[in-house]
């Protein structure tokens, strides 16, 4: 591979070059994007994530590609769970200098794919020297209409609880991965590892269950359990999970079996999916499904399975006693 | 110092609970940050730099808290820049495992210090562990009213060139800091080495350029001949800088002796003091003076000094060849 450029042949200037043709915007260039508005009186949503290399994502296991989509699909998330709609993403990019162009090239174009399934651009960004690819994605949303952003805060008792997106999938496939790495033996698990590595919502979900009388949401990112306990904890009430509506689902099982793991595991504590977990007196937003019911109290077990305590409520933790 | 705790004592809920202690904000806790209104109808503005120990900051010269300040200067300086108002930042934080919580309250102190300078808020943020001291900070602005942002490509022939803030003070702080260390021998010369650790900039003046008449503008992030050079290039015109308007300072003169360095290196291509650099057809708005002039032409030398050609149009590189 001796005549792979890396990021020290074409230095920042090239980088950049490389990263707008794959990342096209027309806001991009200056000193700053201005975005373009979206309706009257919208106001500004933001959110950002750092995923770093060996940490977040491994290469031998994730393709730059995955991590561009990756980066996005979370960002995202966030954005849609406050009931906002995203207008654009940028991305503060670090990598060695023996990094190959491909490898940014490659990242710009995930980026640019998940970010087009929005109607989105990458809008700005910056490039540095860095030990580790350290991928810095801030996503700005826009959330307009009248009604309240949906809080964590916001959950009330009587209210159904439902979820858009799988839930368990990529703890499963960081589970084959680790034990497996690329090579699956049962060729049928490959799509928890690719949502592992790229996990999918259909984009605009949370403006929908806004719009549909949502109050309160979040997504999956440190675990189904973990991330009710908030919305019950900030909203001094209580979770019941309806445990059939959660069940693990044939390639969950299949993947218990051959790990030898229980996958009820990854349905309540993996994470990482970036499921929308809502709250809402109506029917199921359309594209959500019942999961769960919101009940009076605090204190004591805040979330439940079919009325029984739940375990799991530790969920990820970037600096562990143990690195 | 056994007993300062670190990163892994307190944990990644134990860090979030510092920086929102240091920097706190009403807009901070839920999945993503909803802004306040500034304005019917702004547009939004949006831009990100990566910060990286041992590479844009170094901790035997910089303090924590000027390291926050940095990071909110130069990037509310992008905001500016634009004729935009900052309305408020992000900060995704990677480091060591190692690292003192006093050092990233610090950080989040010159945040929050900075911030509230310009009337805004540390709104959301990410940490996570990474190899060395990362901040990658997000400003977030608004512009209001009709005019047009203020682009590079909007310099015209016949416009004054105009500065607000200090030109070549930081690379002479630089200059002093790896000649001496801390301890510089000339105490009055230590104003230049703070501007370094921690430029400044009366805030609110991008938007003051704009409302007077300004039609281009950028900060001077990569030295005035090569930012210049830019709007010239972008603009296709030609930029005539006054030598008497931009002549070094007593201050840089003195540090020119004292390292035997002509100051002049410093004022046209030192970067990094985040002036903002302007062209306007009328009188020099509030807090900016004149500098130069905007002459017709483009191709040969964009950018002279009293007709002569300039050097210096390199500027800073990410990547560079040696690294």
């Amino acid at each position: 591979m001796k005549n792979t450029p890396t990021l020290r042949d074409v230095g920042e200037h090239g980088v950049i070059q490389e990263i707008i043709a794959a990342a096209p915007s027309s806001l991009n260039g200056d000193d700053a994007a201005v975005l373009l508005p979206l309706a009257p009186n919208s106001r500004t949503v933001a959110t950002t994530d750092m995923l770093v290399e060996g940490r977040h994502f491994c290469r031998d296991w994730s393709t730059p590609y995955q991590v561009g989509m990756k980066a996005i699909t979370q960002n995202y998330a966030d954005i849609e769970a406050m009931g906002a709609r995203p207008i654009g993403a940028l991305m503060a990019l670090g990598a060695p200098l023996d990094t190959p162009v491909s490898v940014v090239r490659e990242i710009a174009e995930g980026i640019a794919q998940r970010t087009g399934e929005y109607n989105t651009e990458l809008v700005g960004g910056d490039v540095t020297q860095a030990e580790k690819i350290t991928v810095s994605v801030t996503a700005i949303g826009a959330l307009g209409g009248d009604r309240q952003p949906l809080a964590l805060s916001a959950a009330r008792a009587g209210q159904k609880v439902v979820a858009h997106g799988k839930i368990g999938w990529s703890a499963a496939g960081w589970a084959l991965l680790e034990r497996f790495g690329r090579d699956i033996p049962d060729a049928e698990l490959q799509p928890l590892v690719d949502f592992h590595c790229a996990p999918m919502l259909d984009p605009g979900r949370g403006v929908i269950a806004r719009a549909t009388g949502a109050t309160a949401m979040t997504d999956n990112s440190d675990g189904l359990v973990h991330d009710l306990h908030t919305i019950a904890r900030r909203s001094s009430v209580r979770i019941n999970i309806f445990a059939d509506a959660v069940a693990p689902d044939e390639l969950l099982v299949r993947a218990g079996e051959l790990l030898d793991h229980d996958p009820w595991d990854w349905v309540l504590a993996g994470g990482e999916d970036h499921t929308l977990l809502g709250t809402t007196m109506k029917d199921a937003p359309s594209g959500f499904r019942l999961i769960g019911e919101v009940t009076r109290g605090n204190g004591g077990d805040l979330v439940t399975v079919d009325g029984a305590p739940a375990r799991y409520i530790s969920g990820w933790e970037s600096f562990p006693e143990e690195a």
